[in-house]
């Protein structure tokens, strides 16, 4: 429903494919496998060839006819299309259960996204140290996020207290929330908002265990 | 690409949002409120009516024209259609730092996904009471999971071992997997398997901070 503003579309289907292909260049790099054909990159994600070169030829034009994609090449490329090349700062909001497993999670450091604050309103854990962060009084998220340049935010807070959390964020000027509360946030639109429900992809499952018999899922 | 088998066909987008129906139709009906229009329930989720319509059209009629859907039938058939009038049995593999919050996460629990078994490799940890629950050992992951009538397993081990361990509850008959190891797990066709990638989220909001200029993402 957004104005034709002359951007280019991307479905949001593709741009978690090019994760996917990323995953899988990385672990072709460090087998030492030079190239790699559409239908062999096909294979590991279960797609179609037709439907990997579709989602490459969107960024230009990658590899030769007959020789495939180069390994190395194409992922750099792709880290590059998804902002995997750069360092990213990244603030944690809420240290209860959920998001302190968030702050040891190597998956993140290990793609550039760097958890280097944390915020939290327990007073047992401001002034704390956090597996090696200092723990931040929520109280001055605002000023906290704006003089360290923080790039994304991510929210581990109850779904009560998360819109004014992601309230301040926004007026902080960050424009990248992962969100991790089980509720709809409202943002404005030049702010890219992503909700992470864990309790919802058990839900996938719990439908198809339901409906096997009579129902099947599809991507589109 | 699976074969017609005379099964009907649903988007898995569309079963996404009726988890994000019955969020608001629970806390309506915790408001009191008795009947909603496709107009208000999509206006919730920045949808359109004529989706919301269709959407629950598909599993047959509901709501009066110009009344609107009574909440709580509405909030109660989909929680059937979802499987979460029942209560599952859940088991989780590997409790390190992810898995050790996802067994205190209530989220689950609130919507019938009770983990009520654990399993680890760890021999500091076979033996103990982990909230509440004993830490099982991973060699016995195939005969625990049948004697207990496992339901559903949450995989968060790391990916090196992902696809041995996915290999035993397979073989044990379990039939729902979610795995928030960061690889790509293979299992036959009749085992409904989902992927929980945190940090591809993250790189979803990477990819529109780095793109924002030039393209935009769009559902489909």
């Amino acid at each position: 429903m957004a104005a034709d503003d002359g951007k280019k579309k991307i479905s949001e289907s593709t741009i978690q494919r090019l994760s996917l292909y990323y995953r899988v260049l990385s672990i072709l790099e460090k087998e030492n496998i030079k190239t790699i054909s559409s239908k062999e990159l096909a294979k590991h994600e279960k797609l179609t060839p037709a439907q990997v070169r579709k989602d490459l030829s969107f960024f230009g034009s990658f590899g030769t006819r007959g020789l495939g994609y180069p390994v190395t090449e194409l992922k750099n490329r792709i880290a590059t299309i998804l902002g995997l090349d750069r360092e990213w700062k990244v603030a944690m909001v809420g240290v209860g259960n959920i998001g302190s497993a968030l702050v040891g999670y190597k998956e993140f450091q290990r793609h550039g996204f760097s958890i280097n604050m944390i915020f939290d309103n327990d007073q047992r854990k401001i002034g704390s140290n956090h597996k090696g962060i200092l723990v931040s009084d929520i109280a001055n998220l605002k000023e906290g996020l704006r003089e360290n340049n923080i790039d994304i935010v991510i929210i581990a807070v109850p779904a009560t207290v998360a819109q004014y959390i992601v309230d301040d964020i926004v007026e902080a000027g960050v424009s990248g929330i992962l969100n991790f509360a089980p509720i709809n946030l409202k943002v404005p639109e030049n702010v890219i908002l992503r909700n992470e429900n864990m309790s919802m992809e058990l839900e996938h499952i719990s439908f198809s265990l339901v409906n096997r018999e009579s129902i099947t899922a599809t991507k589109e």
